[in-house]
């Protein structure tokens, strides 16, 4: 790796989720199936004696070898691990019990547009399977291998290709390597007085190129857009050759290949550059918190708040169980007083306003502008807000979440060590039918994580506001079931699944396709599109290299004819 | 025909320029090579009489009679004759000169996506060419024939099916038919408090469904965006079968289906439903013009509106010829008072102010949204106006181009009848590129054009602005020459189209590709996406009926292996 990782689990090998001063955090944990001692795990030289045996194309390797720079192939146990799984709650179960089926043969690092020319060329003519790897964030299984496969697999990792290559300032514009990661470039973006307008949860590690293929969507798309709106051309290398899309602002010549290109998740060829554009940092950031009723009362708010034209960069709602889990996992404030008029606050809207306070949800509101188009907004919204008798809670709770929300991540190794199964599922729909859906995909996902274990916890919020409708994103955790979690986990994400989808919502916002949502992209999609994604891939990768068996039904080697 | 229409020329049979108390008027267009004698023209029964013999396919003739209502087949001379060109200034020669080399041989008129579908299968079953047809206002020969396809060709014409088929108050969504005219939609829409934010030239006659088949794009595009991004769902009925896009706000489940279909100019297929974004129509429109002294100086003001995130709903930057086309065939004022103040107003101006009156550019804006968001973004756009030294004219110029908006097309079939040769080539280009774009073709466009004839004549308009870049207008007229008309009207179309993927612009920024621009497609994306536009059509149209020979290099039947 480029960047030093844990083996298992998220970040930087130092990095932990700081329990201290959380009085209710283990008491929380503990009531949703997290035992005192820690589940046992294998170790990292257990994995490195365990990795199967690597296929290996001898041609392939000597000449690829040649090809590149002096360390850029690497075939040692220690690279091969690190980039077998994804960052799902199964791969954490499956690295933590030492379970590898097949692992990439060897990982390649180019360091250059060129290099990932030899890198696909060569692949191409010794049959030899590609998988693009960015920050290695993927939650779908996008990145792992095909356990079947029986052909050398190489994993290209891109995180020596980083630079900003270009910045036409006149245009707005940026040409950025694909490997670059989104905090590194939105620090050299920031030094230059720019931002990239996207902002990811998995913003420490995921990559440019990355983005473009999964299709990816930041905390403040209602702003600035999806990170296909952001994308202005790509350049992506092929078996059949490399296609560069033209850098212009809007053409009418022909289907849009960017897009194309976009959510194609490595199975068409490797991302090498894009070119996105670039804003002015804003003037000025505000945040604001307001505190709903009901979940259903604050969606109201949002569409009202649609109507008026009038979206917030930054609009999430939290519903009562995320509320609830925010609560019992909050650090105490270090003033007594502070404590208490916390205390007495809640105490006056439980007993005073009678408002159930284990229905409450909390509605985060960010803004970014100049400041007198902040301003006017804050008041439309607040307005809203208060109309749909919203509680104003000032900054407070949305500074916290702020604060850590690149970090939320961790809590899920901690609880995982503890024996709690977790992970999350989102989707998206139009608003007629966001409210159905968020019951009926509620109801299905407790259902089946009770037929396991009880009581289960189910948090949702609301992330991504557009016009027509919003998303919706579960987190989901419950007592995993000894040795049957791989089962579990499955069982649940794939009922979460399948109600989104029968429920008019679709198989993933943001977090693309992969494996894991693969076999309901037909029922999304339809036979003949998703015939049609399959001869695009024929086409452009005629012997099935690139990342076979992810995203389009059909690619695996397993299927193949 | 469903609605009447001219059989050469644009709109319905009585509509006619009028150029009553235009005093300049005559004089401009002699200048240019009008002559006093109108061009002889052959007459629609001549051409009826000529038009060459229908390619029929009996059994699919038959087949598709039987299925479909009565009169929905018609074979008549004239259905053929108005469904053979697009309303380019070559079509209108090659009409007037009674030259039709190949007719579509039936024109079907389809009245639901089940008809469509019985017709695809038929044609698809037959091995009978389908061309489909929405408001015939394409200028890129998108919809006509080609001359060497040996197979029957049927014209589907969309005019029947133009229903508004279902609103969603809630997501701010409405379901279409593909045949709805763009006029009859807004009239529709606005009854019910909407807007569809799509307000191309061609808005009387063009459809919905033509509008996505080629990537259209509106006059309001700064605020509602193209029409890709107002698409939120398409039904294309393929002989592969029907693909109908998910409706969704938001997706990262594969490629962008919709921008795959959405510019296949029906080449893949026949769209017969579109879902479309709909809008609260604005509390109020604003319109002002400003006067800058040179085009170059009008861009900056542009820019700095980028800068700003304040870019009015319509920026209509009009460059110095086409200011001087719009003085000279403007309606002399009724009253003298105002006749006299504009011309002191000018010789102020030119004589005070020292402004070089040749040199001077318009520029349009128009505001559409709430009061106070208004007032405030022509604030901030008159201020960055007049840093730009340019000089408030009120709106009295912008009002009488937003009348006479969608007949300026009426000027072409005037001129063209007295012998001049017009048309239009756009483009659009990042900022960065510009005025660099903008000279290079422009130098390019005349020159070409004075080979043949001089003085020509070359207007220019900046007519969509994007954070990064804008579209280029060019409009063209010189005299004709006389036995060489269609050569000259393709070197100077050539000429311009050569010129603006040379110099980083698109072939197309909403013309679409069609027949005229196709040569210079694969310069602008390359010899592998090329090759894959060619692969998704042979996956969705393995026969290759569907409008065979446009937009897609190697489709044409002269070009089949």
């Amino acid at each position: 790796m480029e960047v030093e990782r844990k083996w298992w689990g998220w970040g930087a090998p130092g990095e932990f989720y700081d329990v201290s001063n959380r009085p209710n955090l283990w008491s929380f944990f503990r009531k949703y199936g997290a035992m005192e001692e820690e589940v046992p795990s294998v170790t990292l030289e257990d994995l490195k004696t365990n990795i199967p045996e690597p296929v290996i194309n001898r041609s392939f390797l000597d000449e690829i070898t040649e090809a590149l720079k002096k360390d850029a192939v690497k075939t040692d146990a220690y690279e091969r691990i690190m980039h077998t799984y994804d960052q799902n709650c199964m791969d954490m179960l499956l690295l933590r019990k030492g379970i590898i089926r097949r692992a990439p043969d060897a990982v390649i690092y180019p360091g250059s547009h060129g290099d990932v020319e030899k890198i696909v060329g060569l692949a191409h003519k010794h049959d030899v399977c590609v998988i693009a790897f960015g920050g290695g964030t993927n939650v779908v299984n996008g990145t792992v291998p095909e356990t079947r496969e029986k052909r050398m697999i190489i994993n290209v990792d891109m995180g020596r290709m980083k630079k900003i290559i270009k910045i036409d300032n006149e245009s707005h514009i940026a040409w950025i390597e694909a490997g670059m990661p989104g905090i590194q470039l939105e620090k050299e973006l920031n030094a230059l007085g720019y931002t990239s307008g996207h902002d990811p949860d998995s913003m420490v590690y995921s990559t440019v190129g990355g983005w473009v293929a999964t299709r990816s969507s930041g905390m403040l798309s209602n702003k600035y857009g999806d990170f296909t709106d952001l994308t202005v051309s790509i350049k992506m290398v092929t078996p059949a050759g490399t296609i560069a899309t033209p850098v212009l602002p809007a053409t009418s010549a022909g289907p849009d290949l960017n897009r194309i290109i976009a959510g194609s998740e490595g199975t068409f060829g490797i991302i090498t550059e894009v070119v996105i554009k670039i804003f002015p940092l804003p003037e000025t950031a505000k945040l604001n918190t307001f505190l709903f009723t009901t979940f259903d009362q604050g969606v109201k708010a949002i569409q009202e708040m649609v109507e008026k034209e009038c979206i917030p960069a930054l609009v999430r709602l939290v519903n009562e169980d995320e509320v609830e889990f925010a609560l019992k996992t909050a650090r105490k404030s270090k003033s007594w007083f502070k404590n208490k008029a916390v205390d007495l606050f809640f105490a006056y809207l439980s007993k005073i306003r009678k408002i159930d306070m284990d229905k409450t949800c909390y509605m985060i509101l960010g803004y970014k502008g100049d400041k007198k188009t902040v301003r006017h907004r804050q008041k439309i919204t607040r307005k809203i807000c208060k109309r749909n008798r919203a509680i104003d809670l000032g900054r407070g709770a949305a500074k916290t979440w702020d604060e850590g929300k690149y970090d939320l991540i961790l809590i899920r190794d901690l609880i995982v060590k503890h024996g709690v199964l977790t992970d999350s599922a989102e989707t998206a729909t139009v608003w007629s039918n966001l409210v159905s859906l968020y019951n009926n995909a509620r109801k299905a996902i407790l259902d089946t994580m009770q037929k396991y274990a009880k009581p289960a916890w189910l948090g949702c919020h609301i992330s991504h506001v557009y016009r027509h409708g919003a998303s919706l994103y579960f987190l989901f955790g419950c007592k995993e079931k000894k040795g049957e979690e791989v089962e579990q986990y499955l069982d649940i994400k794939n009922t979460a699944t399948a109600a989104f989808v029968s429920n008019g919502g679709t198989v993933s916002h943001h977090h693309s396709v992969g494996v894991l949502h693969q076999p309901y992209l037909k029922e999304e999609i339809g036979e003949t599109a998703a015939g049609l994604l399959l001869a695009i891939k024929k086409k452009l990768d005629p012997k099935n290299i690139m990342n076979p068996g992810k995203l389009i039904p059909g690619s695996g080697n397993g299927d193949k004819p």
